[in-house]
């Protein structure tokens, strides 16, 4: 595996950064996590505008132009050879002086590097892919965890290298025989899941979180929430408590990984099934096919 | 400089981890901050307690036993022929699979650093030292953050590598001219500091926050209210506003690394001065000296 350090192509076993790394000390960084299809990187340039805009909340300077990102990345695939895959881009803040105060810290590290996409994971092993409908999205077992997000929080729109939350979130929701955690914000509300954006249908109408409420401004949430338009479904953003989410008619989550992936079951209440969630699991596919030059 | 890793001492160039380990992709580790003086740790123990207690929070084990870690930190005091200085312990969860999912990580990194103390740093070059009480604290001049930390957060009262909101506030505060960040949590109320709890005096007693809103449980913290009990000083939990802490009598910070700190200000508006900080001060490097065997 060759992985990409500051601008150096470098064998795993070389890649390594100092113990004084901020991200290594505080999560001082932030991270993309970008879907491999057929070769191609799928809405990178989302991804490296948010990436960009969290570098200038954060206050961390960028060392690499989005575009010569984007060829590096590219060049990382084929030495890689791994058509299908996830592209993950670390930015730290690197190496500054002691402390909180991000002074002195002037040189960011810029890490990429590629995971195998598809293999057999705890998730995909749980998949009921057994499924009656063709087309159909993985569905996934989901547990609402006791940790709570900072309701209104600004970073959360950006993907910090801070996911202490979100780790044991998912540790809770193993532990409990889930397969993805759902996360409560200080408000009581159900946000996001701690991979992706949640979504829910009730009769018509598609609904998913505010940003507002300190959620991830998510890349895949902004996919699916253009398909609906092209499929002539309404979005509307709403606060969702645990009890009203186990009786709506169906839930989704949207992550860049899997992109859509339906609920079927929250803290064990079982989940109903809906066509709209088939239907945009199939648009996202086609898109990620044909954005990404391949023939369905 | 010589830098603990995993069981080995190496110099600072060769102290460097994996791109994959879960600190720097997710801030999945904690740290503790640990005073040198005399060359001794002060209550080190303390820490250690509260590092082996966060590690079975987050599920990760110790790789050493607490007395093997307390040896390799005086061997490593040695090894540097520093006397006065802050060791820092970092423990990471590892190298596990990609994703949230805590999993396969079955190494974790313990590193050990040591940093200068007491040398000009930002905060320092800004300390009220020309005072007119002798052995009276250095003041920082404080400005509350914009940024909130989850109320009653279960993780916060151990010393995690998510910092992000630590970093920001501070950030925000030196942009502020200030030297130091006061933190709101979610529910609007004042709760500490990004580098230390926080204290304040009205009349005879001593306030401080509850842990239960969702606190670093400093280990200074604890060596204040011991102080407190030793002066016969009463000290409450109780919560306060952002309004209602610039009209205290006097308030002051407790840290691992200066002990007691009083505020010369908040957000501009200029604090008292108050005999009882001047004492716990005093007390508290009083027992820094004595513990660490150093004749006053």
């Amino acid at each position: 595996m060759t992985v990409f350090l500051n601008g150096r192509f470098v064998p795993e076993a070389e890649a390594t950064i100092s113990v004084f790394d901020r991200s290594f000390l505080y999560g001082d960084g932030l991270f993309e996590t970008v879907r491999i299809s057929n070769g191609k990187l799928f809405r990178l340039e989302a991804h490296l505008q948010r990436l960009e805009q969290g570098a200038r909340f954060l206050g961390i300077k960028l060392p690499f132009a989005p575009a010569s990102i984007a060829s590096s990345a590219q060049q990382l695939i084929i030495a890689n050879s791994m058509r299908e895959a996830l592209l993950r881009i670390t930015l730290s803040r690197g190496v500054g002086i002691r402390g909180y105060s991000p002074k002195g810290a002037g040189q960011p590290t810029l890490v990429m590097t590629l995971h195998p996409f598809g293999a057999p994971t705890s998730e995909s092993a749980r998949l009921e892919l057994a499924d009656s409908e063709i087309g159909a999205p993985p569905r996934w077992k989901a547990h609402i965890a006791s940790i709570r997000l900072p309701a209104g929080d600004a970073i959360a729109q950006f993907k910090t290298c801070n996911k202490l939350a979100q780790v044991l979130a998912r540790a809770e929701a193993e532990s409990a025989g889930a397969d993805e955690a759902l996360l409560l914000n200080t408000d009581g509300y159900v946000v996001e899941a701690a991979t992706g954006n949640l979504f829910w249908i009730q009769g018509d109408t598609v609904f998913t979180p505010p940003l507002a409420d300190g959620i991830l401004r998510g890349i895949t949430r902004g996919v699916v929430i253009e398909l609906c338009g092209q499929l002539g479904l309404a979005v509307t953003e709403a606060e969702v408590t645990p009890a009203a989410l186990k009786q709506v008619d169906a839930a989704f989550l949207s992550l860049s990984s899997y992109g859509v992936v339906g609920l079927s079951a929250i803290d064990g209440v079982l989940m109903g099934r809906s066509v709209v969630v088939t239907k945009l699991a199939q648009a996202y596919n086609a898109l990620l096919l044909t954005e990404c030059d391949r023939v369905p």
